[in-house]
């Protein structure tokens, strides 16, 4: 049963805006960050890191986002041409903002933060007016991510992304991505992330971040059904709420809830899970097939993400994600 | 024929929220204000204003804003209490914020402009978690104001007040009294704008309010039967776009676009029209009035405003409204 | 004996720097703001006033300040060359900078109170390329006020001044007129007090502003005579330390403490008492007077101001002094 | 002869005030930092490595400054421990501010260059109510930095610490440091310079950064002599020149120009060269060595960090400058 259609006859598959930053990923694990001395540079930013998997997918991809004018600026639009991700809307600040960082920090690998510089960052600087209505006119699937929700103007930015994505037709996905940081209050971050959430056919987060969203609804005992219900009487088609290690929940308007099987990993650190799981599930769904099928592969897509040292440079190419299943199957990875 | 249904069984009238400030209005006019030596005192700012004349019509009526902790802070919460205003949500500013002030000059009464100040100002300080549920839960109306939008958190505040009013079934109007300071980009004022335009009920503006609007649209030749389908494709009930001297029109979903009579009137100045206009209009509709009635109604409303010297204090009760209309009727009135 | 020489050949006599604005004065006095309903509107800020006094006493003088690009700003520019001051060096902000506003509360005439709008003013933008070394260097005279010093980049525009002073030895003379706001914290505040008053040559303050800069110091018994013992370590000759109705006090570097008489007053308010007192007592320094006849004619000269209803306006001419104190000598006038 | 004299009582040889940050060293070098991959991470900052450096040397040291509460902070707070640089009063920052930080380019020996990270840093926020008057009143020498000049309240803190450092009679040194982010404008920096400067005892700086600071007065032909003569005026006892790679020049007040031998060495990279040749000298002097012998340690210090890949880290101890100028004088190293 086809959920969502994506408009076949747009040339570019699949468009993301949001945060592009820098991972500067800790080279001596299993230690806190004060005794890591060295770091690797990768290109980072959730809705990138999907970019970067949907483009070793083999999909047409483009990116809205804006960097920084500097030696960190150009690492990463050149990164993402590489991955022949196209740049045009990918905007060079002038104001002399930053390229964002994150730090990360694995002491296990189940106990992973991050350490984040996100003072005048170029990301959150895009307006409105930056953003192409013709790149957006060309795509079949636009996705937002919360993050850019959280500042004046890279919030317009995503409204008015929004607005073009409804007027052409796109399909709306959005990664919740919530991360408290530049945020001023929890009120706030539930106004924007509901009035953006009411225009998206494709939802995906973890029963937290739905939380959050619910504060001033009435969900007490925070059901799934409950949640994925209050989207489908706007525009949701399709509702993906994480559990963690229990796994995810995919609701549709039908009211079914779909589960898929997992995979064993060897992890070396989380971070990157969500991004590879939202790419390989997306690409699923773009390939026609079942609901079921889609988040198996995702799964698959993030135990090949967390068993590496990065996110973005170890999405794996469908190829790999098969193989990786396969193996799987056949019993030949063990879980770390 | 009824265009909007209010919720009978409610208590409470009215209730406004936004900007809540002080007019200092020149005595001498008919000159620049360089000439100016004294000002008068008076409570001002559109939806204060709009609640001023609602309250004078004898309806029960509630505000929510914030005020600055001073002296012109507690002159407007005891104004307003004098009116027979509900207070219990108009919150005082603790962070040493000031109270908005309008400097009026008046060189002609058609020559009038103002002098705002607009930084730190009480009234944009509102914060979503200050918005009382429970009031707006047992009013028939919640009025929002285009300049409550304009910064955070006050921007915030409204579009939770605006959850709270469709969650508990109040009728949302829109006023969208667009104001260009405090606003960072066009594009910005957009974006918000039609968020809000969104959920609402009833819409006023004048029909340069509504291009800013539709600047991403497709209206080239400024069509108020398009703009007024737009909104009737969300949630809108009755669209009223001014054309200043030409008059207004109100557009229901049926397709038919209201005009009625004007009045001459002796002008002093131009402030307060707009105001005293909506105030008159929502009355004759909450009478359950014709719009046409009703818009009359608003009109000889507004004449008797920019015949005096303030906005709020001229605001005239419903008895001297019908008076003016008759004396009009009679030939007794004449325009300056 | 002469205690401070004035550079007798420079064409100007007297040019002050800092805060220029609007009073905004209760006409309806002796009661609290809240029932004021209107004000009238005069030139304020402590070094304009002292710079009007100067001209009324028929000084050629001239200001180093900025105003907003408003009705408000010209009518400050126009008032001060009304008044016959150069205001060649007076800035017209471009940045949407407001004027300062000083709302004055009188509830009775020892019970005065101002509500200060303070935000984004224009007086403070005034930057160290903007002021005039060319007028500088032609004055006798430079005064600077506390207020100046409470903000970048007015603070290092004031220094920039003391710089010019300094290189064409002009006499530098430091009203302290300490005011909290706009200061960030007290040890923000000595900090600059201190650095700048090392730099000048007559200081007048009122015991509370000495003991504001000397909070690293060991005064405990907040001594005037160790208050100006420190400033003649740096550059002072004089140093005036004010202690209210138990008047005044004159350092000389001699270590002798000058005192003089004082005279009745029916006051109506208290404001401008400081401005007049520093004009007056300035005159007769630059006279060549005695520092007692100085003091006396500065006192006299405040009487006048606080018998009346504005600061500025009501600066008296040097005849209307001399008048005045006749008229005290031949008990004429009597206190309220 | 003695140019400065020391006060031989106190119990701590020398305390520095101003920037603590990290710097992050390219590991692959030689090429531009888009295609740098690893970075390793030391504790940095001027004052920071001066003070390690005079560790290094066997004094007694202690440190004025602010970290950030997270990991980076953590680190620098445990580095300076670790060299027996004493942290009482190097204070933890509770506001949500981050790290500095400097990411270093060396595309060649030659051509190195730096990127910062400088908004919301911990160390400019350092208060002046946080800087310890007691660590100062035991401390011989206190060593302030231009780079915390550049924002308040970090301004603020130097300019107690000064004040602190005048009143128990510690050597004051200005190590000039001048970077051009953080501060506003060039007037605001020559303010804040001049003003600092005219305090202190021993002045370092190249010849640029003195003729930013003399951007206001008359040294048309950037003589060294007039330079000195004018910081003589004030408290200066000592005024290094420096002048690249033709050397530098020791003023003293009696009009002597000093000059010293300098080393070659291995470039690897120029960062840290001030630093250290700024420690090497003022430890000289503290020896109570000829200014020549001083500069020719400092230059042999410098030498040694230059030749490694880190600054702080490669500073040297007084055994290894010893034999460096030893083995220079042997003719065992040569430059690269």
């Amino acid at each position: 049963m086809t959920y969502v259609t994506f408009p076949a006859e747009k040339p570019l598959d699949f468009v993301a805006i949001g945060r592009l930053c820098i991972d500067l990923n800790a080279n001596e694990i299993n230690r806190p960050m004060e005794e890591t001395m060295t770091f690797t540079k990768y290109v980072g930013g959730s809705p990138a890191n999907i970019t970067i998997g949907m483009a070793r997918f083999g999909l047409r991809t483009a990116f809205i986002g804006k960097i920084a004018d500097d030696q960190m600026g150009r690492f990463i639009a050149d990164y993402l041409q590489r991955n022949r991700i196209e740049t045009s809307n990918v905007v060079t600040d002038r104001t002399g903002a930053v390229t964002g960082l994150a730090f990360t920090e694995i002491k296990s690998p189940t106990d992973c933060s991050i350490l984040m510089y996100r003072d005048n960052v170029a990301d959150l600087k895009l307006t409105p007016d930056e953003v192409s209505e013709e790149l957006i006119a060309r795509s079949k699937v636009l996705l937002i991510s919360g993050t850019a929700l959280a500042q004046s103007p890279s919030r317009e930015a995503v409204f008015q992304a929004l607005h073009y994505a409804k007027k052409h037709g796109a399909v709306i996905v959005f990664d919740l991505d919530y991360r408290p940081y530049t945020w001023t209050s929890p009120e706030e971050t539930a106004v924007y992330y509901n009035l953006a959430a009411e225009k998206c056919d494709i939802l995906l987060g973890t029963r937290e971040e739905f939380d959050m969203m619910e504060r001033f609804d009435a969900n007490p005992e925070h059901s799934d059904a409950v949640t994925a219900g209050k989207w489908f009487d706007y525009s949701a088609k399709i509702v993906i709420i994480k559990h963690g290690k229990e796994g995810s929940i995919a609701y549709t308007q039908d009211g079914v809830g779909h589960r898929a099987q997992s995979y064993p990993a060897r992890v070396v650190k989380t971070f990157g899970a969500g991004d590879s799981y939202a790419a390989g599930f997306l690409y699923g769904v773009m390939q026609g097939w079942t609901l079921e099928k889609s988040m198996a592969f995702g799964s698959a897509s993030a135990c090949i993400v967390i068993s590496s040292h990065s996110c973005s440079d170890a999405m794996p190419t469908a190829e790999q994600v098969h193989d990786y299943i396969e193996r799987c199957n056949r019993g030949e990875v063990t879980a770390s």
